[in-house]
């Protein structure tokens, strides 16, 4: 620290931010990055980061400064975005999708990808297309309920795996995201939550190893269970996305500090109401999302901290959304005085969805990166 | 009708959809236009819709069919698009910010601006770039407690309308949106809430003109208060935008029908669980937004609408959203059958934000608007 402002990083006012601005802490990313490669070697298990958080080739490339050579996507549209920027060992983690598995077929003569199968139908779907190198995960749901086989319905999982197995479709394993862990507050509540995702994938694998479907991997996601590092014990390979920005989410689950959150949007202040104790940002549910949290009674959707990254501390809430205006509480706990035309630096809810809604990110040493929608 | 299908509207089948698809019905779209049209003639009233709820040229060209020549946008950046377009009387119904303030400048030399006051400093900020032909409306809060000064804070009112006054800014009135109507069910419920608005508007308005500072104008915003048919007295020009497409929040509030929401998010499907009675869909909160509506004690992010827009009635909730994916319920009223590969068409929440996250939309008949982000 020197006079105030860190070192390295350049005053927000240099970088002439006019509207809604999603700022990127390259050595906050960078230190982010860094420690899941070590959680990761630590375990021994393989790292294959999502990239959808946040979609940018020019992130993608420092992640590869790290050794980092396999990666994950949402989409087949992102898949094909990364192969272009040299990317060649890529899962899809979202189910396979019956119009788009001509670019499956496309984008495997170029990448060595990796799809889920979650029904006998899917696994025709994709050997049908009989595409050289693609290798399929069976997609088991440990409790959450959004995609996947549920991991007690044995019949369904020796079904699916059996098909694979007689279309000579190459299985890598079973793969999860353990989403229930999003609902937990505090590293131990996080780690039980997580142990028993684990479990439940694993004995998932172990019945499919178990008829002979093969050597067979368990691949897990989600920052919040690795971050409060949750065992690995049995674990392969892990698919986390959200740390390399983290966010109020992970703060408040307790699998990252405010110091780790590599991300803030910008906003300009514009009007100030003093009598009603409310300011207003040039900065919406359309720079933002419109995701909450719920903390000390009230609804955030976002916290300004003004000195950012300088500060870590998140600081006043963002109590109301419409489409382009914030409205920030100026009374109370961690809110300072605001004038028309400051810059307000709002910590995201939800780094993945905020980072969707801006096409490019400005670094603090005044760099655009370019990302899917750039 | 013929054969099941709607006369003028090709299948969706024929459209090719792959990926989710913000479709637009360019005949309901017109309805909308025509209705809101015929609205303000009967009332006498000028018509300035706002574009931010769809940011799209070619949309803009449609409203130049009905005679519309004077609209309202939300940023700067907006007015710049559409000043591109050949639109010269444009409101930017935003406070005014202090960071883009030269970017006003240079747009007055194209285009009528008319920007909003909402205190001293934001006058002297307006006056003191000295562009011809800029006008202000002083911004007013009816009781929403977002952005503008209170209807009942007489001082600061004659303060901001006063320093317009000496600083030789032209006013236009002033201007207010009643943001409080959404939060109301039922036409008469709507139509209180918006009398109670438009009269809060009149009085403050009728104080500044008082004070001698001109022939004032009254404008305000709105899709509910206006669609619900609430009275116009006295008001001189409305700026409703979301009427354009209507979606799900307007039909709940009674502003609309089902048969008048003009899009849909058309969704793939890709799993089907029926042990627990759940689809998944292609289309999360990239596509749909993560706004709800509470309906019937469920929580729906969206309504499939399985044969939109031969039939409108929205059908099965959108009970879970994340990033990419939607979960639907098979089970209760309105819920279809699907399979894997079926498009499901998704009738938005807030068709603005859905509206946002998408850089292109397609209409019925194949063609591909532009937006603001393409």
């Amino acid at each position: 620290m020197v006079g105030g402002v860190k070192a390295g990083a350049a005053p927000l006012e240099r970088l002439r931010i006019e509207r809604p601005t999603f700022l990127v802490d390259r050595e906050r990313v960078a230190g982010n990055i860094q420690r899941m490669v070590d959680r990761a070697a630590a375990a021994d298990v393989d790292l294959r980061p999502h990239f959808k958080t946040h979609r940018s080739r020019d992130i993608g490339r420092w992640f590869r400064d790290f050794g980092v050579s396999s990666i994950t996507v949402s989409s087949v549209e992102m898949a094909r975005y990364f192969v272009g920027d040299g990317w060649n060992d890529i899962t899809v983690a979202f189910p396979v999708n019956p119009r788009e598995i001509s670019y499956v077929a496309e984008l495997s003569e170029h990448a060595r990808l990796s799809v889920l199968v979650d029904s006998v139908a899917s696994v025709e779907l994709v050997a049908g297309i009989r595409a050289a190198g693609l290798r399929a995960w069976v997609k088991v749901d440990t409790g959450y309920r959004r995609a996947g086989i549920d991991w007690e319905d044995d019949e369904e999982l020796l079904a699916v795996g059996r098909a694979a197995h007689r279309a000579g479709l190459e299985l890598a394993g079973v793969l999860t995201h353990n989403g229930l862990v999003y609902r937990e507050r505090g590293r131990d509540a996080v780690r039980r939550v997580h142990r028993e995702g684990v479990e439940r994938a694993r004995l998932a694998r172990d019945l499919l190893s178990a008829a002979g479907l093969g050597d067979l991997a368990v691949s897990i996601g989600d920052t919040p269970g690795i971050g409060s590092g949750g065992p690995l014990d049995g674990v392969d390979e892990i698919r986390p996305g959200n740390f390399v920005f983290n966010d109020l989410t992970q703060v408040a689950i307790g699998s990252c500090t405010s110091d780790e959150v590599a991300v803030a949007v910008a906003c300009p202040v514009v009007s100030v109401y003093s009598r009603r104790g409310e300011a207003v940002l040039y900065g919406g549910s359309v720079h933002l999302g419109s995701e909450s949290l719920e903390q000390d009674g009230a609804t955030a959707y976002g916290r300004v901290c003004p000195n950012w990254p300088v500060e870590a501390d998140p600081g006043a809430p963002v109590v109301r959304l419409s489409q382009e205006h914030g409205v920030v509480r100026l009374e109370g706990e961690g809110a300072r005085p605001m004038e028309p035309g400051d810059l307000a630096c709002v910590l995201p809810v939800h780094s993945c969805i905020t980072g969707y809604l801006h096409s490019r990110y400005l670094t603090l040493d005044g760099e655009w990166l370019d990302t899917m929608r750039a």
